[in-house]
């Protein structure tokens, strides 16, 4: 962390902030220049508030050169994470698409989405059992009924299934669950972080609406830190003021994360534009930019789905989707 | 809501299409144009799904007349809802200064704080116990303890207090709270939302980062349709590409929200800006373009401070800023 | 365009907000509900100021059916517009890649790079000669003399130039030119589009950095109502509060724009990321979603760029994106 | 500025940067740690270029601790900066309200409007004569005709005038008119900045939509740098995710633009929010938080105005808020 002073600060006020830091713990290596004096703090810089000190009245600037992130950190762990779900395995050179519909209905409806998107090549099967809405008047899901369609999904076709948790007391509900999703509404919701941190379930970390990279891997580190390394993440679109779509798809984050972490990132096209037609060509961008894996909602009956309808394409779209992705990916390596 | 049909759509499929509306228990007028088609929905039409309506391809556009948040909303409430905390009141012409330290310290610190904030003016004590924070390693909070401080706090100066709630599963230790606070990153923490419903406790609903005036109008909605229907709503800087500050604090979100909603609003300068010497400006803006309080932090050290002491100013301060606070809103009435 | 009046407005009220409308030559179809009454407004709708409307006492909401661009529109142009430079086209199913510095700084350096990137396949070359800066004290291009210099690498290697106009009143210096861009910044500079609108040259009209893709064609339509049809779109990246990256390229821009108008739509990587191992990954993804060029910045000797060296990717680099670039197109159509 | 550089660097590598940095003129300060290297430039690092240093494969991170901005910067110039515009004084203490319709309309619509906002106690009239509108089918102001009735109205009432200016070479119309106005879509159009450095009369210019305050300041150095020192920022709305309201006014601005420069800021309200009911409370607000002066719409027919009736309030509500405006401002100093 680099500490510059404002010109002309008093030396014994110079020399009370380096004490202080010196109390954290901390090295400090001081460089008097001409008009500005510099100080390089050395040790575990993460325990300063870097606000704090820009507060104060004798300093001009701080910059932190390390990251605070450390358990999903590239640097300290260069290899790609693997993440094995019962045999299917995504990251690491490891593609895995995850298909269903947004809401789970009933089980014709996903046993036959499942079958359809195993057929046409997908390696998981996603629906929603508990739903966040933004109104208390929409449809929140299915929620206990719908886990046990989902397994019985997973009975028919083999899938590993992923499924949004909400809240940690329903945690006991999914304990048979193969994946939990947490969405973008509950990516700084620390509790529930914390207590996924202590399962050892993959656990699929959606970004914030409007996070940057850095909060998403600081919330991936509250998952790490408490003991659950399986953590793959999700960009699927932010909020920004353009208003055409529901959200903007920030596709640069995928190589940006890869660079950042090791952990895997897969894309969720369906929910970044909330409009079917652009589901395809969104999955192919994010394909060619090198995302680990694709989150695609796919509807038999998209008019008549409870929720999110506009959004899903439908089973031989998918199929024909599924096709041009695998020679994008191909092409693109 | 209005749904305008594509130019040359049959008449079969707009028969349909009038059909699956009935079949929702509305009514539905058709307007026929020379070029265009255009279909007004009566009824309950809260539970018609726009973004579906709007997919299908023969409808070219859809848009809402009625907006759908009800208990919150000004249209069918139109009084000032008036919140009173055990005597203190909040709203409807009475406005309140709601201030104290970020994170709760020591005894010795949230006492004198609150007698401080007391003398100059101030109407409730804020601190928090549980904190949300981006990094796992940093300072989460004196907890439980903390709670307890506060109490104390109150004991000595009558002051009610006002701290924030993470997870519904500690609600048994905020029994003895005066208001709740919901955190920005948890305005769509729905199943919070749920549960605060059930209490009969204030609530203090802060915006998110990145949420509209409507979605933060939702999650109000989310409380008092479960019942309790004291919410106090909270302006705190949203997030925007600006970059100098922390956040944009994004004030004709205060008379917005008097249009749209009988409830309070508060603003919070100190959370929006992170710098200590813009929150008097802005606090003085808050009060003149007419919100019913704020929330100010006050720190007596803010140099040492265990959390955002960069954004707190100290009792002096405070105390010659409440008078200004009382002179402007004198003026701006 | 529908206008909803408030509930309980009186006949007189509505009547005479009816004759204004009439008076603007437009038809009005008025549909009474029990509720609500809704105006449907009929003919040429472009001139109603739904500000203006929307902000009278007795209109509750005011939306827009029909678009207000007409040139650019695809539903009045419903065939894609190929735009051919000297025997090189873009749009209709031709793609193009228009590489180059992003300044242009000697004739070895550009002569150079124009040799390495039509070796590698680029159609078009790029050159900053008028550089837009941030900052007065910062290079501001070779101008005139750059311009000369581009005009000798057409020559050697017969690829058509693009390059930066700044203003009108440079145009005699772009005689030569063949095809004009328009920058980001300058996207809303109306006398300029105007005109550029007068001039027989393809434009290349880059999104600003906060401009909606509604703003992105109703500059376009400046062009083209003053007289010149051919416009190439840019997407090159929106401002938004991510913070690792300059920009947030918004490549969902591509089907849409493909959607809404028949012109060309190219992608620019290099501005939108800001670093050179993004510009790859991000001109595949770009591809991959169906645009119909890319502006890739290429320098022989990044470290010593006069502008913009971090975003540069090398002559050798660029022969083996170019390669992927058409396998990942092939895969994708 | 500070560049740290990654770990394990050879002495090579690191010995040519340092020399690169010393041809260019600078000093270099090596400080080497434990783990890392940092250099501390000194000397005039405004031409080095912060991302092309960043990208170098040996440097971790750069970050300036000096502004570039240096005729706007109060570091270099402490004292607020008075204009005088005829008599009529801005910034250093002095608060002036400009006021006036959107547009020019009519001889006896402007001066109405004069003689109606100088009782009231504007200091200065603004009115559009050249338009800048998104679409080229809209209403393109009276343009020169507009610019003489603006004159008259001068004439008339004694108030200096305020007009926008689109393009330099209309700056022979421009030459009687008092404070040329810059609108936000042009605050980068760098060529039509220089120009303006070049005249002798006050610029008042408006931040741009996605701009940030450092881009703000920049723009006036370009001015500034050319020759004139007579410059009047202004905060009229950003653009966000925010959808309420047209545009989100960022009055943090204010304060912030006070600390880094000594320039005079003024606030538009009217632009900001779009409507008219919100005008007072934000120029309240904007009031409340230290503005040097206000620009407000006002005209005598909002309903029949030719362009953004819908932001504009009446004489008689002006003359409301002017009272206020002045009361708040006691109140808060």
């Amino acid at each position: 962390m680099i500490v510059a002073l404002k010109p002309n600060v008093s030396p014994e006020k110079q020399e009370r902030l380096v004490e202080w830091f010196k109390e954290m713990g901390l090295g400090v290596h001081v460089s008097t220049g001409t008009y500005q004096t510099v100080l390089g703090l050395i040790g575990d810089t993460t325990k300063v508030d870097m606000d704090l000190v820009g507060s104060l009245d004798i300093v001009e600037k701080v910059s932190r050169v390390t990251e605070t992130f450390k358990c999903c950190n590239r640097k300290f762990h260069p290899d790609d994470t693997v993440i094995d779900v019962n045999g299917v395995k995504i990251g690491g050179g490891n593609f895995c698409i995850i298909a269903g519909p947004c809401s789970v209905e009933s089980e014709e409806q996903i046993v036959g989405i499942a079958k359809a998107v195993k057929e046409a090549g997908a390696g998981m099967l996603r629906g929603g059992a508990f739903k966040p809405r933004t109104s208390p008047y929409d449809f929140q899901g299915l929620r206990a009924v719908g886990l046990e369609l989902l397994k019985t999904a997973r009975r028919e076709t083999g899938l590993p299934i992923v499924t949004e948790i909400m809240s940690a007391t329903d945690l006991p509900l999914f304990e048979d669950v193969d994946v939990l999703q947490v969405g973008a509404r509950n990516m700084q919701n620390f509790d529930l972080l914390r207590e996924l941190g202590r399962t050892d379930k993959p656990i699929l970390l959606k970004r914030g609406l409007a996070n940057t990279l850095k909060e998403l891997l600081m919330s991936a580190e509250y998952i790490m830190a408490s003991g659950n390394e399986k953590v793959i993440l999700c960009e699927r679109g932010i909020r920004t003021f353009s208003d055409y779509l529901r959200n903007t798809l920030d596709l640069s984050a995928v190589p940006m994360l890869h660079e950042l972490s090791h952990l895997p990132v897969v894309v969720d096209p369906s929910h970044a534009t909330g409009i079917a037609k652009l589901v395809p060509p969104m999955a192919l961008a994010g394909t060619a930019c090198g995302c680990d894996g694709l989150l695609i909602e796919v509807h038999n009956d998209p008019v008549h789905a409870l929720s999110d309808g506009a959004q899903s394409i439908k089973p031989d779209e998918f199929a024909v989707l599924a096709k041009k992705i695998k020679a994008v990916r191909e092409a693109s390596l």
